[in-house]
């Protein structure tokens, strides 16, 4: 790549133009200069350093719900659709109506491009999912759909589930209350046999019996699965699954016995396009056979036929966290290319041990500090991509057991994707902030990209299941286990949970003293450590049963022992995920993969060290370790943190192409400093020159909705406008202002 | 209080109403149930139990720029003018175009209320600033009027600075270019004399100089500060600031060899009121006594009359620094008050160990994983608050000295300020969203009241001195404190560094092993391990040099080192803070805050113990302590967390109290979760039902912007609205679904 003419000022299209839109490109006659000219060329140069090839990683890992080829494509026809081309950039020039507005169209529009281009169900569902605006028909597949699947019996699936899976009604899935949600036992929403009838009558009896939070309820959905209490006779069998249709098909009007609304705006924008809902059901009457029945069924007359096994409904509840794993890693995977590519570009400080002052200013992400930074954030984003691929196939494999009444797997899975949902949504939200902030001042533009990540990010730590208490049953199913241990030293534990046998078996997890910092990249080393200090927590954790103290009491320590536990089978799963795809991957690939492996583990060891260093105090000592000995001598820790930086060091020039694997396309980012080229000036500067606010004219209503935020490239009153309001306000501000100080 | 009927179905008003919104309350005759009814006892009881007033801590901490009464009244007013009274409701239904417009008409508003109320200007500043949208008046006061009088000589105060004072001109503070933030030494913008004008010539010179982020400057200001390099025939004399007018007063247009604008949207929707902005200059010319002169001047003819010190100009840096602790104190301090007040309202779960199943469940607050979480928090708030207050004080001190030309004070004030700003900033970021997500699912809501606080921080960890560069330079003066001690060691070290003495002289910091958990509550038990801990990093820090690593290099251990720093000043001005108040805060209530002095040490020490525990590598012993030795024992690290579980739970009784403590009025707030009074689940409802989205109609344009956003309680379409749109969107959409499954 040549470099651009730093004299030059005429300037290259940023993009293609689409519709109403011109390319975008700096139009003022601006000498482009050293510092702008050299962005593309630094990008070039870190692309060509590359020692493996990014495009067999982003093939392999971006086959999923659809295959890397398809999902290009998909992207492609959006890329270049007048409606959808810069919905990225448009977006926050819209409130919430104007958002909410949009996102029915854009539902409307995808099923259109999907007919044209004769797109797959999952193709369609893959575009909803890249406008970054939780849209209804998000919703509709990813909690309505698998309800009716996962809990329906075959008549009843028969009867609904094509219907919605072709989208002749819209469905959402009423279970959270105002006053309930973590508590599901507890929600008030009532569902009555009436024998009469032969039906039932949902009901909400109280304030906090609203329903609260269902995406699409608000404004769109034709009908609805209800979590209520199963009453017949005036006994209790409590919450039970009800489908009913909510709104007339062609008017959208909410039927007679019910009523509903949006909840009003999220925090941060999040969720614009999404109309989460709130309803409540007065005396609302539906058929006996509107109970979603594949376990439990209710009997003409009233006889309630109980499922098989309780544990057999667990499975929806553990179907949701098992898909948020990798999908988190794909989030944070987005903050961390922004990141990589900017810092990579951005030039600030000249390195003060140079003599000679030509020399240009040093790469941010050469810092440490930069490097340290988003390195590890780089390792976890591939670690959770790859990890919550196992979680979806275990999730399968124990889903085709529970088929069979085989609930072997099940408690495995439930603790696993408990503990993966916990930490890896956390570690992800607090991970693209801190990439933000890694940018710099120019990390706070909402162009920078992150505007439609982090809040989108933002409810997974509270939603299917609230982290801290999610770490709670971790903290929980440890001391389960590790009690049966005691009782049984050769009783079967997961894979997930073998680091438990360290707790009285000595030498169950062999450890030997690394002597040199390349002594800690042995996985026999860290990955024991990290078992290790697992199996510490939970010693500790026992220590303080044992003191007294009751369990419901210790919901703070069973935060650490929660995210050691995850970051133990991260790990695991990690390594295992790359060996999986090995062949497909390549030797090169799969080997810089494993290095990032490596520093995942490290860097989750330096996260909380302690546990490792502290030598042990009376009756806390794992099996073959002594009161007063610690796991980790002092030097190792000197070591650890040396390791930790070599290897930053070596990966350090492969960031380009390990950020390049993701396979995110600019118009997925939507971001001006995460730009593939590397162009982050010209297209910072592009945009101020054609922001909508200095291209005054009267702002259009939501009727000529397609004219709002439409960027002015290129036009002739570039850098002159003056808002339409000045004479209004800031005129009279000035005037009124000096005529009081002349008073 | 008595508790409301759980089975009334009418409610009271949830505040007034004001101009065109009738009062909130729910309308819907539903029951309210036992939960909702609970919420405003839970309330009552708990604020009834503090044992001490918090009204005196809120008038002591509260009088500073305005005293608390005068800041109650300009409250008072807001929250009773029909434009303010549900601003902050309206904030979230607005785009960005229409914010701005709101955000001048607001500033025209605040000055005429001024006007008519006879407020001062610091009244002034408190309205503006209570607003949450950083509106051009804000930035106005903050950024332009202190450059004018702490750079300006005698007659460019006389000049400009009166005229700002009275809003007669509005300016904004152009430092910051497209390509340089952090690094001014290499900002591009050219200021050169012109020896035959006798005047200065702006320009920018490339793309990258291109003036970005000044508040005000998009569309607002009439004048403003130019930072640029002094070139005097054709030598460079660096960065200087420059004073010039940008737009006509009475039109608003630009002036000719200037293009200006809005640099668009930022990030999560943060300062939608402000409009941050780009500027070029195309050989500007402005009068050659338009150079700030307070210290270095140039004279007819091109003399360059250096200033007296080069450090006498550092002190406007330090003064945006030193203001931004208390500050930041104050925003964590809002997210505190809502976690508090809502944890305690909410019940989640019955206690598994009561037998009674008639038994409420159990508040969310009383779990030690939500207690432990939220009261650290707590304790930062007004640690940062008070701690702030102290860091003003030293301000004004230095700067009084240096008017006197003595420089004394300013390398410790410098390294204080940089590493309490880099530290709190993130602290309070980090902790207001921890607030969020104790709030369970319903933070995720706007009207949680965290849309306006985590925005608004987000940018606070970037600008004024990026904090990992701020944590370099705090690192890098430890390391030269610590070397001029070690030359001498009765070399005279400030308070905030005085720990460094330990590195050399044994006994510098006495420290006892606790043997107790209440030995913990000893200052010179916790305050000294702070002191140790800190030194201990530096000695690490040295070692890393000694080992032949350049300082550039160790700009990542140089983040903890300056966390432990400024931990160790906070703990210290904290204290200090109560101290110098005490009188008039009242005994009782110093007891209750020396308590958060207390929990502020401890849980800021076993943020990381590592430092504490580790026995000390060859060559990193601290003086006294041998090889091999480490500073705490393993069972106080144990004992630690015993003190901090103990003094949480004495603490909890007293919250609601110490969150009262801070005086949020819920309009200031503008919470649902948050109310004084616990009335969460009606004021949830009560917004549900009259959210604008549920009640359709055209909306409305930017010239009646009035009419967004407004909530209609109490209308007869309550629960039954169809959006505008419904026909044209969804109902085709189904329609066509239908057609192609029918095919």
């Amino acid at each position: 790549m040549s470099k651009p003419d730093p004299k030059a000022t005429t300037y290259e299209p940023l993009n293609e133009g689409v519709g109403e839109w011109a390319p975008a490109r700096v139009t003022l006659p601006i000498p482009m200069g050293e510092v702008a000219a050299r962005t593309s060329v630094d990008m070039a140069t870190a692309r060509a350093a590359a020692s493996f090839d990014p495009t067999r990683i982003e093939e392999t890992l971006r086959d999923a719900r659809i295959d890397n080829e398809s999902r290009i494509k998909v992207m492609t026809v959006l890329s270049k659709d007048p409606i959808f081309a810069n919905w990225k950039k448009r977006m926050p020039h819209m409130n919430r109506e104007q958002q909410m507005r949009q996102s029915h169209f854009a539902c409307r529009r995808i099923l259109e491009l999907g007919e044209q281009n004769e797109w797959t169900t999952h193709e369609i569902v893959e575009a909803v999912l890249t406008l970054d605006l939780q849209s209804p028909i998000t919703i509709h597949w990813v909690a309505f759909v698998p309800v009716i699947f996962g809990q329906g019996n075959a008549e009843q699936i028969e009867r609904w589930g094509e219907k919605a899976m072709n989208h002749e009604i819209l469905g959402c899935y009423m279970q959270t209350e105002l006053g309930h949600g973590t508590n599901v036992q507890q929600l008030e929403t009532t569902c009555t046999y009436d024998e009469e009838s032969d039906g039932f009558v949902l009901h909400s009896p109280t304030l906090t019996s609203t329903k609260w939070w269902a995406g699409g309820l608000g404004t769109t959905s034709t009908h609805g699965i209800v979590q209520a209490q199963l009453i017949i006779k005036g006994k209790s069998y409590g919450p039970h699954l009800f489908f009913c249709q909510l709104r007339d098909m062609e008017t959208g009007k909410l039927l007679d016995g019910l009523v509903a609304g949006d909840i009003g705006p999220k925090t941060y924008g999040a969720f614009g396009g999404l109309d989460n809902g709130w309803a409540r059901f007065d005396h609302f009457k539906i058929p006996r056979d509107h109970m979603l029945s594949k376990h439990a069924k209710v009997k003409k007359g009233g006889e309630y036929v109980k499922p098989p096994s309780d544990k057999l409904s667990y499975g929806g509840m553990i179907f949701i966290r098992s898909q948020m794993i990798d999908r988190t890693g794909w989030m944070l995977s987005r903050g961390v290319t922004i990141a990589t590519r900017y810092t990579l570009v951005r030039r600030q400080f000249r390195d003060p041990s140079s003599k000679d002052v030509n020399d240009v200013e040093r790469s941010v992400l050469s810092y440490p500090s930069t490097a340290r930074r988003i390195l590890p954030l780089l390792a976890k984003a591939y670690a959770y991509i790859l990890a919550g691929r196992r979680m979806r196939t275990l999730y399968e494999d124990m889903a085709q057991q529970l088929e069979e009444g085989n609930t072997e797997l099940l408690a495995d899975v439930h603790v696993a994707s408990s503990s993966l949902k916990a930490y890896c949504t956390k570690q992800a939200l607090d991970g693209i902030e801190e990439c933000r902030q890694a940018l710099g001042g120019h990390g706070f533009l909402a162009s920078a990209g992150f505007t439609q990540v982090f809040p989108e990010q933002a409810p997974a730590v509270t939603y299917e299941g609230d982290n801290i208490v999610l770490a709670s049953q971790v903290g929980r199913a440890m001391l389960k286990l590790s009690g049966e241990l005691d009782g049984n030293s050769s009783a079967k534990v997961a894979a997930t949970s073998g680091f438990l046998k360290a707790i009285s078996q000595a030498n169950a997890i062999p450890f030997t003293q690394p002597k040199s910092s390349a002594d800690w990249y042995k996985p026999e080393v860290y990955s024991a450590a990290l078992g290790l200090r697992a199996a510490q927590l939970v010693v500790d954790l026992r220590a303080e049963i044992k003191s007294g103290r009751p369990f419901v009491d210790l919901s703070f320590e069973c935060i650490e022992v929660a995210k050691s536990h995850a970051e133990f089978v991260v790990d695991l799963w990690f390594g295992e995920g790359i060996r999986d795809d090995a062949q497909r991957l390549g030797e090169k690939e799969c080997a810089w993969l494993n290095k990032l492996v490596t520093l995942h583990a490290l860097t989750a060891l330096s996260r909380n060290i302690t546990p490792l260093v502290l030598p042990a105090s009376q009756g806390r000592a794992l099996a073959g370790y002594k009161t007063g000995q610690a796991i980790l001598a002092p030097e190792s820790v000197i070591l650890l943190e040396k390791a930790i930086r070599e290897l930053v060091t070596e990966i350090l020039p492969q960031v380009i192409g390990l950020s390049d694997g993701f396979g995110w396309l600019d118009w997925e980012l939507g971001s001006s400093l995460g730009r593939k080229d590397g162009r982050v000036y010209e297209h910072l500067m592009a945009d101020a020159e054609a922001n909508p606010l200095n291209h005054p004219g009267a702002v259009p209503s939501l009727e000529t909705i397609d004219k709002v935020g439409i960027y002015k490239y290129g036009s002739a009153n570039t850098g002159k406008g003056i808002p339409d309001w000045y004479g209004s306000e800031i005129g009279p501000l000035l005037t009124a202002a000096a005529r009081r100080a002349n008073l």
